[in-house]
Protein backbone atom coordinates (compact mmCIF):
# COMPACT_ATOMS: atom_id res chain seq x y z
CA UNK A 1 0.00 0.00 0.00
CA UNK A 2 1.27 3.26 -0.59
CA UNK A 3 1.71 5.10 2.02
CA UNK A 4 2.82 2.65 4.05
CA UNK A 5 5.10 2.13 1.24
CA UNK A 6 6.23 6.31 1.60
CA UNK A 7 6.72 6.18 5.01
CA UNK A 8 9.32 3.61 4.79
CA UNK A 9 11.29 5.87 2.90
CA UNK A 10 10.96 8.74 5.65
CA UNK A 11 14.18 9.95 6.75
CA UNK A 12 13.44 9.43 10.39
CA UNK A 13 12.57 6.49 11.16
CA UNK A 14 9.35 6.14 13.35
CA UNK A 15 9.44 4.98 16.48
CA UNK A 16 6.44 3.33 16.61
CA UNK A 17 4.95 -0.43 14.28
CA UNK A 18 4.16 1.49 10.92
CA UNK A 19 1.37 -0.79 10.06
CA UNK A 20 -0.74 0.35 13.03
CA UNK A 21 0.46 4.17 12.49
CA UNK A 22 -0.93 3.57 8.79
CA UNK A 23 -3.85 1.60 9.43
CA UNK A 24 -4.98 4.83 12.25
CA UNK A 25 -4.28 7.52 9.39
CA UNK A 26 -6.46 4.92 7.13
CA UNK A 27 -9.35 4.97 9.72
CA UNK A 28 -9.11 8.50 10.85
CA UNK A 29 -9.99 9.25 7.22
CA UNK A 30 -12.50 7.10 7.06
CA UNK A 31 -13.80 8.22 9.77
CA UNK A 32 -13.80 12.06 8.55
CA UNK A 33 -15.65 11.54 5.48
CA UNK A 34 -18.32 9.26 7.10
CA UNK A 35 -18.79 12.27 10.44
CA UNK A 36 -19.07 14.83 7.15
CA UNK A 37 -21.55 12.70 5.32
CA UNK A 38 -23.80 12.02 8.49
CA UNK A 39 -23.89 15.22 9.68
CA UNK A 40 -25.11 16.64 6.45
CA UNK A 41 -27.32 13.92 5.72
CA UNK A 42 -29.02 14.45 9.63
CA UNK A 43 -29.13 18.58 8.47
CA UNK A 44 -30.95 17.52 5.34
CA UNK A 45 -33.11 15.34 7.75
CA UNK A 46 -33.01 17.74 10.48
CA UNK A 47 -33.18 14.59 12.06
CA UNK A 48 -31.07 15.84 15.12
CA UNK A 49 -28.13 18.19 15.91
CA UNK A 50 -25.50 17.13 14.24
CA UNK A 51 -22.70 19.88 15.93
CA UNK A 52 -20.63 16.83 17.61
CA UNK A 53 -20.61 14.65 14.36
CA UNK A 54 -19.19 18.06 12.49
CA UNK A 55 -16.39 18.35 15.21
CA UNK A 56 -15.33 14.94 14.95
CA UNK A 57 -14.94 15.16 11.41
CA UNK A 58 -12.54 17.93 12.05
CA UNK A 59 -10.75 16.20 15.00
CA UNK A 60 -10.26 12.86 12.37
CA UNK A 61 -9.01 15.61 9.78
CA UNK A 62 -6.02 16.83 12.41
CA UNK A 63 -5.56 13.53 13.41
CA UNK A 64 -5.02 12.21 9.51
CA UNK A 65 -2.08 14.85 8.96
CA UNK A 66 -0.69 15.10 12.42
CA UNK A 67 -0.04 11.44 11.80
CA UNK A 68 1.00 11.81 8.21
CA UNK A 69 3.80 13.81 9.26
CA UNK A 70 6.08 11.41 11.67
CA UNK A 71 6.52 14.09 14.08
CA UNK A 72 6.74 11.13 16.56
CA UNK A 73 9.45 13.71 18.16
CA UNK A 74 6.96 15.32 19.72
CA UNK A 75 5.15 12.76 21.27
CA UNK A 76 3.29 14.26 24.19
CA UNK A 77 1.78 16.39 21.26
CA UNK A 78 0.71 13.42 19.35
CA UNK A 79 -0.86 11.91 22.68
CA UNK A 80 -2.79 14.69 23.60
CA UNK A 81 -3.83 14.85 19.81
CA UNK A 82 -4.83 11.09 19.70
CA UNK A 83 -6.89 11.67 22.87
CA UNK A 84 -9.03 14.51 21.73
CA UNK A 85 -9.93 12.41 18.63
CA UNK A 86 -10.50 9.32 21.07
CA UNK A 87 -12.86 11.11 22.94
CA UNK A 88 -14.37 13.05 20.52
CA UNK A 89 -15.33 9.43 18.18
CA UNK A 90 -16.72 8.14 21.65
CA UNK A 91 -18.97 10.77 22.42
CA UNK A 92 -19.91 11.01 18.48
CA UNK A 93 -20.54 6.91 18.81
CA UNK A 94 -22.86 7.32 21.35
CA UNK A 95 -24.71 10.41 20.03
CA UNK A 96 -24.80 8.50 16.30
CA UNK A 97 -25.94 4.76 18.28
CA UNK A 98 -29.18 6.75 19.68
CA UNK A 99 -30.48 7.11 15.85
CA UNK A 100 -29.00 4.25 14.05
CA UNK A 101 -32.73 2.76 14.03
CA UNK A 102 -33.65 4.88 12.04
CA UNK A 103 -30.80 6.37 10.13
CA UNK A 104 -28.52 3.81 8.60
CA UNK A 105 -26.13 6.56 7.82
CA UNK A 106 -25.76 7.19 11.63
CA UNK A 107 -25.35 3.59 12.78
CA UNK A 108 -22.24 3.53 9.93
CA UNK A 109 -21.11 6.45 11.19
CA UNK A 110 -21.13 4.95 14.89
CA UNK A 111 -19.71 1.90 13.84
CA UNK A 112 -16.71 4.24 11.88
CA UNK A 113 -16.35 6.37 14.82
CA UNK A 114 -15.85 2.96 17.15
CA UNK A 115 -13.31 2.00 14.93
CA UNK A 116 -11.28 4.98 14.82
CA UNK A 117 -11.07 5.21 18.68
CA UNK A 118 -9.93 1.84 18.79
CA UNK A 119 -7.63 2.50 16.12
CA UNK A 120 -6.04 5.15 17.91
CA UNK A 121 -5.97 4.04 21.13
CA UNK A 122 -3.28 1.33 19.72
CA UNK A 123 -1.55 3.51 18.36
CA UNK A 124 -1.48 6.05 20.95
CA UNK A 125 -0.14 2.88 23.41
CA UNK A 126 3.04 2.43 21.47
CA UNK A 127 4.30 5.77 21.76
CA UNK A 128 6.72 6.38 23.40
CA UNK A 129 5.82 8.84 26.73
CA UNK A 130 8.04 12.40 27.12
CA UNK A 131 9.19 12.30 30.41
CA UNK A 132 10.84 16.03 29.88
CA UNK A 133 7.35 16.99 29.25
CA UNK A 134 4.84 18.07 31.91
CA UNK B 1 -17.94 -0.42 1.76
CA UNK B 2 -19.01 1.84 4.21
CA UNK B 3 -19.18 5.29 2.80
CA UNK B 4 -20.81 4.19 -0.20
CA UNK B 5 -23.44 2.33 1.97
CA UNK B 6 -23.67 5.92 3.87
CA UNK B 7 -24.34 8.09 0.74
CA UNK B 8 -27.01 5.53 -0.56
CA UNK B 9 -28.93 5.88 2.43
CA UNK B 10 -28.48 10.40 2.42
CA UNK B 11 -32.03 11.78 1.88
CA UNK B 12 -31.36 13.63 -1.05
CA UNK B 13 -30.22 11.39 -3.93
CA UNK B 14 -26.87 12.12 -5.72
CA UNK B 15 -26.66 13.64 -8.99
CA UNK B 16 -23.63 11.87 -10.11
CA UNK B 17 -22.83 8.33 -9.71
CA UNK B 18 -22.24 7.16 -6.72
CA UNK B 19 -18.78 4.85 -7.25
CA UNK B 20 -17.42 7.76 -8.80
CA UNK B 21 -18.12 9.96 -6.13
CA UNK B 22 -16.76 7.32 -3.63
CA UNK B 23 -13.58 6.95 -6.07
CA UNK B 24 -13.16 10.54 -5.72
CA UNK B 25 -13.29 10.81 -2.32
CA UNK B 26 -11.01 7.81 -1.30
CA UNK B 27 -8.06 9.32 -4.16
CA UNK B 28 -8.31 12.58 -2.51
CA UNK B 29 -8.14 11.42 1.30
CA UNK B 30 -5.07 9.53 0.03
CA UNK B 31 -3.49 12.12 -2.10
CA UNK B 32 -3.78 13.99 0.88
CA UNK B 33 -1.93 12.01 3.36
CA UNK B 34 0.88 11.23 1.21
CA UNK B 35 1.02 15.30 0.25
CA UNK B 36 1.83 15.85 3.84
CA UNK B 37 3.97 12.85 4.23
CA UNK B 38 6.10 13.73 1.42
CA UNK B 39 6.06 17.39 2.38
CA UNK B 40 6.97 16.72 6.63
CA UNK B 41 9.85 14.03 4.79
CA UNK B 42 11.40 16.88 2.05
CA UNK B 43 11.65 18.96 5.17
CA UNK B 44 13.52 16.24 6.75
CA UNK B 45 16.07 16.39 4.01
CA UNK B 46 15.83 19.36 3.33
CA UNK B 47 15.43 18.15 -0.22
CA UNK B 48 13.79 20.65 -2.07
CA UNK B 49 10.66 23.51 -1.47
CA UNK B 50 7.70 21.48 -0.42
CA UNK B 51 5.61 24.36 -0.25
CA UNK B 52 3.38 23.28 -3.41
CA UNK B 53 2.83 19.71 -2.54
CA UNK B 54 1.52 20.97 1.45
CA UNK B 55 -0.75 23.26 -0.18
CA UNK B 56 -1.93 19.58 -2.23
CA UNK B 57 -2.63 18.29 1.01
CA UNK B 58 -5.05 21.51 1.93
CA UNK B 59 -6.71 21.63 -1.63
CA UNK B 60 -6.86 17.31 -1.15
CA UNK B 61 -8.31 17.74 2.56
CA UNK B 62 -11.70 20.36 0.78
CA UNK B 63 -12.01 17.87 -1.64
CA UNK B 64 -12.90 15.42 0.92
CA UNK B 65 -15.48 17.41 2.53
CA UNK B 66 -16.67 19.20 -0.34
CA UNK B 67 -17.68 15.63 -1.97
CA UNK B 68 -18.83 14.07 1.37
CA UNK B 69 -21.75 17.05 1.63
CA UNK B 70 -23.74 15.91 -1.59
CA UNK B 71 -23.72 19.28 -2.02
CA UNK B 72 -24.39 18.75 -5.79
CA UNK B 73 -27.15 21.61 -5.29
CA UNK B 74 -24.54 23.95 -6.13
CA UNK B 75 -22.59 21.91 -9.13
CA UNK B 76 -20.71 25.54 -9.76
CA UNK B 77 -18.73 25.62 -6.61
CA UNK B 78 -17.74 21.77 -6.56
CA UNK B 79 -16.48 22.21 -10.40
CA UNK B 80 -14.30 25.15 -9.51
CA UNK B 81 -13.20 23.31 -5.96
CA UNK B 82 -12.22 20.68 -8.41
CA UNK B 83 -10.61 22.04 -10.76
CA UNK B 84 -8.45 23.92 -8.00
CA UNK B 85 -7.49 20.31 -6.99
CA UNK B 86 -6.76 19.08 -10.38
CA UNK B 87 -4.82 22.22 -11.03
CA UNK B 88 -3.00 21.46 -8.01
CA UNK B 89 -2.42 17.78 -8.43
CA UNK B 90 -0.57 18.57 -11.68
CA UNK B 91 1.60 21.09 -10.51
CA UNK B 92 2.64 18.99 -7.70
CA UNK B 93 2.92 16.08 -9.57
CA UNK B 94 5.43 17.87 -11.87
CA UNK B 95 7.29 18.82 -9.25
CA UNK B 96 7.73 15.85 -7.26
CA UNK B 97 8.49 13.91 -10.84
CA UNK B 98 11.37 16.11 -10.81
CA UNK B 99 12.40 14.41 -7.50
CA UNK B 100 11.39 11.00 -8.21
CA UNK B 101 14.59 9.66 -8.96
CA UNK B 102 16.41 10.79 -5.71
CA UNK B 103 13.43 10.11 -3.11
CA UNK B 104 10.75 7.15 -3.12
CA UNK B 105 8.32 8.96 -1.47
CA UNK B 106 8.40 11.80 -4.18
CA UNK B 107 7.79 9.11 -6.77
CA UNK B 108 4.53 7.56 -4.98
CA UNK B 109 3.25 11.87 -3.94
CA UNK B 110 3.78 11.95 -7.97
CA UNK B 111 1.98 9.09 -8.85
CA UNK B 112 -0.70 9.55 -5.84
CA UNK B 113 -1.12 13.32 -7.32
CA UNK B 114 -1.90 11.68 -10.87
CA UNK B 115 -4.58 8.81 -9.59
CA UNK B 116 -6.20 12.22 -7.61
CA UNK B 117 -6.26 14.12 -10.42
CA UNK B 118 -7.61 11.67 -13.18
CA UNK B 119 -9.88 10.38 -10.50
CA UNK B 120 -11.14 14.72 -9.63
CA UNK B 121 -11.78 14.99 -13.59
CA UNK B 122 -13.69 11.85 -13.72
CA UNK B 123 -16.09 13.51 -11.51
CA UNK B 124 -16.33 16.50 -12.85
CA UNK B 125 -17.09 15.36 -16.27
CA UNK B 126 -20.43 14.22 -14.58
CA UNK B 127 -21.41 17.29 -12.98
CA UNK B 128 -24.44 19.26 -13.90
CA UNK B 129 -23.57 22.33 -15.20
CA UNK B 130 -25.63 24.69 -13.52
CA UNK B 131 -26.52 27.64 -15.98
CA UNK B 132 -27.49 30.18 -13.20
CA UNK B 133 -24.43 30.69 -12.37
CA UNK B 134 -22.29 32.56 -14.55
CA UNK C 1 0.31 43.87 12.71
CA UNK C 2 2.24 40.61 13.00
CA UNK C 3 1.17 38.60 9.85
CA UNK C 4 2.24 41.20 7.97
CA UNK C 5 5.61 41.70 9.95
CA UNK C 6 6.19 38.11 9.44
CA UNK C 7 5.89 38.25 6.20
CA UNK C 8 7.68 40.57 5.33
CA UNK C 9 10.56 38.98 6.69
CA UNK C 10 10.25 35.78 4.44
CA UNK C 11 13.08 34.99 2.17
CA UNK C 12 11.64 34.86 -0.33
CA UNK C 13 9.17 38.40 -1.79
CA UNK C 14 5.74 38.14 -2.58
CA UNK C 15 5.19 39.35 -5.72
CA UNK C 16 1.98 40.95 -4.79
CA UNK C 17 1.12 43.88 -2.27
CA UNK C 18 1.33 42.74 0.85
CA UNK C 19 -1.40 44.88 2.48
CA UNK C 20 -3.61 43.43 -0.05
CA UNK C 21 -2.58 40.12 1.07
CA UNK C 22 -2.88 40.05 4.73
CA UNK C 23 -6.20 41.63 4.21
CA UNK C 24 -7.41 38.60 2.47
CA UNK C 25 -6.15 36.14 4.90
CA UNK C 26 -8.14 38.12 7.40
CA UNK C 27 -11.00 38.18 5.61
CA UNK C 28 -11.19 34.57 4.88
CA UNK C 29 -10.41 33.96 8.11
CA UNK C 30 -13.48 35.84 10.08
CA UNK C 31 -15.49 34.30 7.15
CA UNK C 32 -14.32 30.69 7.81
CA UNK C 33 -15.25 31.22 11.89
CA UNK C 34 -18.81 32.96 10.42
CA UNK C 35 -19.49 30.08 8.04
CA UNK C 36 -19.39 27.44 10.64
CA UNK C 37 -20.90 29.49 13.37
CA UNK C 38 -24.01 30.05 11.11
CA UNK C 39 -23.60 26.11 10.02
CA UNK C 40 -24.10 25.14 13.57
CA UNK C 41 -26.24 27.94 14.89
CA UNK C 42 -29.62 26.71 11.58
CA UNK C 43 -28.39 23.49 12.56
CA UNK C 44 -30.09 24.07 15.92
CA UNK C 45 -32.96 26.15 14.65
CA UNK C 46 -33.27 23.27 11.78
CA UNK C 47 -34.06 26.32 10.00
CA UNK C 48 -32.60 25.67 6.58
CA UNK C 49 -29.94 23.43 5.05
CA UNK C 50 -26.35 24.93 5.97
CA UNK C 51 -24.51 22.29 3.58
CA UNK C 52 -23.68 25.33 1.30
CA UNK C 53 -22.51 27.31 4.69
CA UNK C 54 -19.83 24.55 5.67
CA UNK C 55 -18.46 23.90 2.09
CA UNK C 56 -17.30 27.45 2.40
CA UNK C 57 -16.08 27.49 5.57
CA UNK C 58 -13.62 24.38 4.04
CA UNK C 59 -13.09 26.85 1.00
CA UNK C 60 -12.06 29.88 3.13
CA UNK C 61 -9.72 27.66 5.62
CA UNK C 62 -7.97 26.65 2.52
CA UNK C 63 -7.89 30.19 1.35
CA UNK C 64 -5.68 31.13 4.46
CA UNK C 65 -3.67 28.31 4.34
CA UNK C 66 -2.69 28.31 0.38
CA UNK C 67 -2.18 32.23 0.98
CA UNK C 68 -0.16 32.33 4.49
CA UNK C 69 2.43 30.16 2.42
CA UNK C 70 3.52 32.55 0.13
CA UNK C 71 3.50 30.06 -2.77
CA UNK C 72 2.50 32.42 -5.25
CA UNK C 73 5.53 30.89 -7.25
CA UNK C 74 2.54 28.68 -8.83
CA UNK C 75 0.03 31.46 -9.45
CA UNK C 76 -2.16 29.70 -11.80
CA UNK C 77 -3.13 27.10 -8.54
CA UNK C 78 -3.65 29.99 -6.48
CA UNK C 79 -5.66 31.86 -9.11
CA UNK C 80 -8.14 29.03 -9.22
CA UNK C 81 -8.62 27.98 -5.56
CA UNK C 82 -9.48 31.72 -5.28
CA UNK C 83 -12.10 31.34 -7.87
CA UNK C 84 -13.69 28.22 -5.64
CA UNK C 85 -13.51 30.59 -2.89
CA UNK C 86 -15.06 33.54 -4.43
CA UNK C 87 -17.75 31.31 -6.71
CA UNK C 88 -19.17 29.88 -3.07
CA UNK C 89 -19.02 32.70 -1.06
CA UNK C 90 -21.24 34.04 -3.39
CA UNK C 91 -23.46 31.61 -3.40
CA UNK C 92 -23.44 31.17 0.33
CA UNK C 93 -24.15 35.04 0.64
CA UNK C 94 -27.01 34.82 -1.74
CA UNK C 95 -28.51 31.53 0.33
CA UNK C 96 -28.08 33.08 3.89
CA UNK C 97 -29.45 36.58 2.59
CA UNK C 98 -32.22 35.09 2.02
CA UNK C 99 -32.37 34.55 5.63
CA UNK C 100 -31.15 37.07 7.41
CA UNK C 101 -34.69 38.92 8.26
CA UNK C 102 -35.06 36.35 10.22
CA UNK C 103 -32.06 35.28 11.32
CA UNK C 104 -29.45 37.79 12.29
CA UNK C 105 -26.42 35.24 11.98
CA UNK C 106 -27.25 34.81 8.74
CA UNK C 107 -26.83 38.39 7.99
CA UNK C 108 -24.16 38.74 9.47
CA UNK C 109 -22.47 35.89 7.51
CA UNK C 110 -23.94 36.72 4.08
CA UNK C 111 -21.54 40.21 5.05
CA UNK C 112 -18.41 38.46 5.50
CA UNK C 113 -19.20 36.10 2.98
CA UNK C 114 -19.66 39.11 0.47
CA UNK C 115 -16.89 40.86 1.99
CA UNK C 116 -14.18 37.75 1.82
CA UNK C 117 -15.27 37.40 -1.53
CA UNK C 118 -14.60 40.78 -2.91
CA UNK C 119 -11.33 40.18 -0.81
CA UNK C 120 -9.67 37.36 -2.81
CA UNK C 121 -11.26 38.91 -5.92
CA UNK C 122 -8.96 42.25 -5.32
CA UNK C 123 -5.96 39.94 -4.44
CA UNK C 124 -6.64 37.69 -7.77
CA UNK C 125 -6.49 40.70 -9.71
CA UNK C 126 -3.18 40.98 -8.42
CA UNK C 127 -1.78 37.89 -9.52
CA UNK C 128 0.71 37.58 -12.57
CA UNK C 129 -0.73 34.88 -14.83
CA UNK C 130 1.08 32.04 -15.15
CA UNK C 131 1.39 31.37 -18.97
CA UNK C 132 3.40 28.40 -18.52
CA UNK C 133 0.32 26.48 -17.80
CA UNK C 134 -3.33 26.00 -19.10
CA UNK D 1 -17.25 42.62 16.44
CA UNK D 2 -18.85 40.74 14.02
CA UNK D 3 -18.34 36.76 15.37
CA UNK D 4 -19.38 38.22 18.64
CA UNK D 5 -22.29 40.07 17.31
CA UNK D 6 -23.39 36.07 15.46
CA UNK D 7 -22.62 34.33 18.63
CA UNK D 8 -24.92 36.00 20.56
CA UNK D 9 -27.65 35.25 18.08
CA UNK D 10 -27.03 31.96 18.55
CA UNK D 11 -30.32 29.61 19.75
CA UNK D 12 -28.75 28.26 22.09
CA UNK D 13 -27.32 30.34 24.87
CA UNK D 14 -23.18 29.22 25.25
CA UNK D 15 -22.24 28.63 28.73
CA UNK D 16 -19.08 30.57 29.28
CA UNK D 17 -18.22 34.03 28.78
CA UNK D 18 -18.23 35.09 25.10
CA UNK D 19 -15.51 37.78 24.94
CA UNK D 20 -13.13 35.01 26.40
CA UNK D 21 -14.34 32.67 23.52
CA UNK D 22 -14.64 35.26 20.51
CA UNK D 23 -10.49 36.14 21.98
CA UNK D 24 -9.83 32.43 21.77
CA UNK D 25 -11.20 31.91 18.04
CA UNK D 26 -8.74 34.95 17.09
CA UNK D 27 -5.99 34.28 18.85
CA UNK D 28 -5.93 30.46 17.44
CA UNK D 29 -7.01 31.82 13.73
CA UNK D 30 -3.84 34.24 14.00
CA UNK D 31 -1.71 31.48 15.12
CA UNK D 32 -2.83 28.96 11.90
CA UNK D 33 -1.90 31.54 9.81
CA UNK D 34 1.42 32.75 11.95
CA UNK D 35 2.47 29.09 11.76
CA UNK D 36 1.50 27.96 8.41
CA UNK D 37 3.84 31.13 7.19
CA UNK D 38 6.82 30.41 9.86
CA UNK D 39 6.17 26.62 8.42
CA UNK D 40 6.64 28.08 4.60
CA UNK D 41 9.11 30.48 5.65
CA UNK D 42 11.50 28.03 7.66
CA UNK D 43 11.04 25.56 4.58
CA UNK D 44 12.69 28.30 2.05
CA UNK D 45 15.46 28.87 4.52
CA UNK D 46 16.21 25.13 5.12
CA UNK D 47 16.57 26.14 8.11
CA UNK D 48 15.08 24.03 10.81
CA UNK D 49 12.73 21.58 10.52
CA UNK D 50 9.03 23.17 10.89
CA UNK D 51 7.31 19.91 11.31
CA UNK D 52 5.88 20.68 14.28
CA UNK D 53 4.76 24.10 13.51
CA UNK D 54 2.88 22.25 10.71
CA UNK D 55 1.05 20.72 12.77
CA UNK D 56 0.64 23.34 15.24
CA UNK D 57 -1.38 25.30 12.67
CA UNK D 58 -3.36 22.12 11.84
CA UNK D 59 -4.08 22.12 15.64
CA UNK D 60 -5.22 25.77 15.56
CA UNK D 61 -7.49 25.11 12.70
CA UNK D 62 -9.44 22.84 14.84
CA UNK D 63 -9.56 24.65 17.47
CA UNK D 64 -10.69 27.34 15.75
CA UNK D 65 -14.01 25.10 14.16
CA UNK D 66 -14.74 23.56 17.47
CA UNK D 67 -15.26 26.90 19.33
CA UNK D 68 -17.41 28.95 16.32
CA UNK D 69 -19.36 25.65 16.84
CA UNK D 70 -20.96 25.90 20.23
CA UNK D 71 -20.99 22.58 20.74
CA UNK D 72 -20.16 23.23 24.98
CA UNK D 73 -22.84 20.59 25.36
CA UNK D 74 -19.70 18.39 24.99
CA UNK D 75 -17.19 20.16 26.88
CA UNK D 76 -15.16 17.38 27.57
CA UNK D 77 -14.30 17.42 23.93
CA UNK D 78 -13.08 21.18 24.00
CA UNK D 79 -11.24 20.14 26.97
CA UNK D 80 -9.27 17.54 25.35
CA UNK D 81 -8.93 19.38 22.15
CA UNK D 82 -8.15 23.01 23.62
CA UNK D 83 -5.67 20.67 25.47
CA UNK D 84 -3.97 19.16 22.59
CA UNK D 85 -3.45 22.78 20.97
CA UNK D 86 -2.21 24.27 24.39
CA UNK D 87 0.28 20.81 24.09
CA UNK D 88 0.84 21.78 20.90
CA UNK D 89 1.45 25.63 21.45
CA UNK D 90 4.07 25.45 24.25
CA UNK D 91 6.11 22.70 22.04
CA UNK D 92 6.10 25.46 19.79
CA UNK D 93 6.80 28.69 21.08
CA UNK D 94 9.95 26.54 22.45
CA UNK D 95 11.20 25.26 19.25
CA UNK D 96 10.81 28.46 17.10
CA UNK D 97 12.61 30.69 20.27
CA UNK D 98 15.35 29.22 19.57
CA UNK D 99 15.42 30.20 16.20
CA UNK D 100 14.01 33.52 17.13
CA UNK D 101 17.37 35.56 16.78
CA UNK D 102 18.14 34.20 13.77
CA UNK D 103 14.80 34.93 12.32
CA UNK D 104 12.31 36.99 12.47
CA UNK D 105 9.63 35.30 11.27
CA UNK D 106 10.15 32.66 14.25
CA UNK D 107 10.06 35.17 16.37
CA UNK D 108 6.47 36.46 15.29
CA UNK D 109 5.70 32.39 15.54
CA UNK D 110 6.75 32.10 19.04
CA UNK D 111 5.23 34.97 20.38
CA UNK D 112 1.30 34.05 18.79
CA UNK D 113 1.94 30.89 20.09
CA UNK D 114 2.60 31.66 23.72
CA UNK D 115 -0.89 34.15 23.28
CA UNK D 116 -2.55 31.14 22.05
CA UNK D 117 -1.71 29.03 24.29
CA UNK D 118 -2.76 31.85 26.92
CA UNK D 119 -6.28 32.39 25.43
CA UNK D 120 -6.97 28.74 25.35
CA UNK D 121 -6.15 28.02 28.67
CA UNK D 122 -8.47 31.37 29.65
CA UNK D 123 -11.32 29.69 28.23
CA UNK D 124 -10.43 26.26 29.39
CA UNK D 125 -10.66 26.97 33.08
CA UNK D 126 -14.52 28.36 32.46
CA UNK D 127 -15.71 25.32 30.85
CA UNK D 128 -17.77 23.19 32.72
CA UNK D 129 -16.75 20.02 33.61
CA UNK D 130 -18.65 17.10 32.46
CA UNK D 131 -19.04 14.93 35.09
CA UNK D 132 -21.17 12.18 33.19
CA UNK D 133 -17.70 11.57 31.19
CA UNK D 134 -14.62 9.37 32.29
Amino acid sequence: MSLEQMMKQHPEATQVDLETLVECIERSSACEAACVSCADACLSEAAYNSSLTASEADLCGVTVRLLSRHSSREPRVLHDALLACIVGCIACAEECQRHADHHEHCAVCAEECRRCAQSCEDLRALLPRDSNFT
